[in-house]
């Protein structure tokens, strides 16, 4: 395994050719031109990103990658390192935010375990998590870089493996994580990436306070002069010296669903960052990718300013684990259902705009 | 029946136990706090309205008013009025936009004629839609008023009876409009209720181009000054000289949600103009009201404003027919299940954040 590979992939254009049939359909529809906007678009894209029209979405799945982060170590989380595992538990019995409104839009749930710093045998065992375990969680990134090249290119993999696997079921990716500290983790990530300083680009996190934030800023912007990590590293050893194994996940199955031509729906802050590192090893990608919604985090705001992607909603979520995945799904399948089943003016016999001269 | 009964009806205001209830509640779920944002205020709101914790929402109803607008005959739209019919027959038949939005959020559409200049009466006979028809649509309010009192009052009554008889079953209403010509009657009785000039009011509405618009424009200007209608008016006043049956029927279910304790879903600048009429009839409706988007009509930002609401979406949407209702509702329920189902972090066994001195 190698830098290349994933430099290399085969990923192709979205058709136009779909976008312009499905076009051609919306001005037959019984409504005014592009009357319901946004929903309309929506099904242009999918249609070119499926090849087919109209497009469908049938089986919905939400990923939603845990992994440890070393940085958790300089204190810079309201919540103990431990709740990256419990959560974990939580999502295996179906009560966290993210299972009840997967089972709400009817989509499933896979939980993988990329790098949490726990033994959860006992949950892959019964097959309720994925084991793709890196290793137990990244190295503190203040002292040393978070991975090895190959353990970059290892999470890598494993996002791409889970798009191979299951594309032929998969009509619709989403993409959550669980990972104390992961914030600080997407921070500095982006701050490099942007070239932007760390103060912009933070938020509270989970709550923290404004003291509190900045001492998150400060060992960011330390951590990024100790690594010597900035927008002339290439993403892959962006990621090896300051990332983590579940963003690492999140944008080789970004690479996936691009390369199978499958849309994928990014959530919050940390799972855009991955979206944004995928786009920079190859800018194909982005026309393939959807925001479920605008995130209350500072940084996100710079992603979707940076990747031009407007958020289909807006509700002041700073959640993560996907939560805001399953009801952007729900946007999805409604425009592609105007697609197959409106009426057209011709079916329903319903008078188009009057002529010049025929205005009564 | 007379303007009082509408006046005096005993509206109460919701129910602030409930809202602390749901609040306590959400404190205890497995996340930071308040980290999904709107989501819970909607449960909250739900919570209040409904007078029980967890709030439900099963059967969910969209109801379509439709009537014809005399106003047509100043040839302020794009359409012919005969689509208003036309349109009718396609909700019966169930090719619409609305239809295909309500089968997908699993709700029930109940289309009412309360004023199409047409015989319905093969539809109604076949249960297919509901004849309340007050009249074969309103008067040119550029000529004359366009109902009697009498009418408008009969109008409100159609909307309030509606809930009266289905609020047993329905957990959740929305409104929406089917009527040639309604914008031009919307942007009427807000520049009266707002006290603005028409043009700040007025947009495209099914697609006019600059010059049409600035008829548009003009022909209410007029209309408002032939009528004398102005803030001085009393609403029904309003509705009466400038107004149209279907806008009466949606003010009347507003008024009769609030009495039966059921929320209601507003759609764009059309029902949500029968939204601020209520309000002004008795302010207590606001807290029972959720607006489904932020249409791209300009009045509508001014009724936002006005009734200080947060639109739940914004896709740059400007059909009517209540088409941006369905696609609301599916928030809604979203949030109630979050308040149902989700584990708390005793429960689930997961960490709460660090108490000082408890800092790694």
């Amino acid at each position: 395994m190698n830098k290349n590979f994933f430099n290399e992939l085969n990923i192709l254009p979205v058709n136009q050719k779909f976008s312009q049939i499905a076009k051609d359909h919306i001005e037959k529809l019984t409504m005014p031109p592009w009357a319901l906007g946004d929903l309309l678009n929506l099904g242009v894209q999918l249609s070119s990103i499926q090849e087919q029209f109209p497009p469908k979405i049938n089986h919905k799945t939400v990923y939603i990658f845990a992994g440890d982060n070393g940085i958790t170590d300089e204190n810079i989380s309201l919540f103990p390192k431990i709740v990256t595992e419990q959560m974990v538990r939580n999502f295996a019995s179906g009560g966290a935010a993210i299972n009840v409104l997967s089972r709400h839009a009817g989509a499933e749930t896979v939980i993988v375990d990329v790098g949490v710093d726990a033994n959860l045998e006992d949950l892959s065992q019964k097959g309720l998590i994925l084991n793709r375990k890196i290793r137990k969680g990244t190295y503190n990134f203040f002292e040393k870089p978070s991975m090895s090249l190959d353990e970059a290119l290892q999470s890598l993999q494993v996002g791409l493996d889970l798009v191979k696997e299951s594309f032929h079921e998969t009509d619709l990716y989403a993409i959550g994580e669980m990972g104390i500290g992961n914030t600080t983790t997407s921070s500095a990530l982006l701050s490099a990436l942007l070239d932007k300083d760390p103060d912009q680009l933070t938020g509270k996190g989970t709550g923290l306070n404004d003291q509190a934030r900045l001492h998150k800023v400060e060992i960011i912007r330390e951590s990024l002069k100790r690594r010597s990590a900035s927008s002339k590293d290439d993403p892959l050893t962006l990621l090896q010296k300051i990332g983590s194994f579940e963003i690492g996940a999140m944008v080789g199955m970004v690479l996936g669903c691009a390369l199978y031509r499958r849309p994928l729906l990014m959530d919050g802050l940390i799972s855009s960052t991955a979206g944004l590192l995928a786009s920079r090893i190859n800018k194909s990608v982005t026309p393939y990718l959807f925001l479920a919604h605008k995130s209350v985090e500072p940084g996100h705001m710079a992603i979707i300013e940076e990747l031009q992607l407007k958020p289909l909603l807006d509700l002041n979520m700073r959640l993560g684990e996907g939560s805001g995945t399953p009801l952007a799904m729900n946007l999805l399948e409604a425009s592609s259902k105007i697609m197959a089943e409106m009426a057209t003016f011709e079916s329903a016999q319903v008078s188009g705009q009057k002529e010049e001269g025929d205005k009564k």
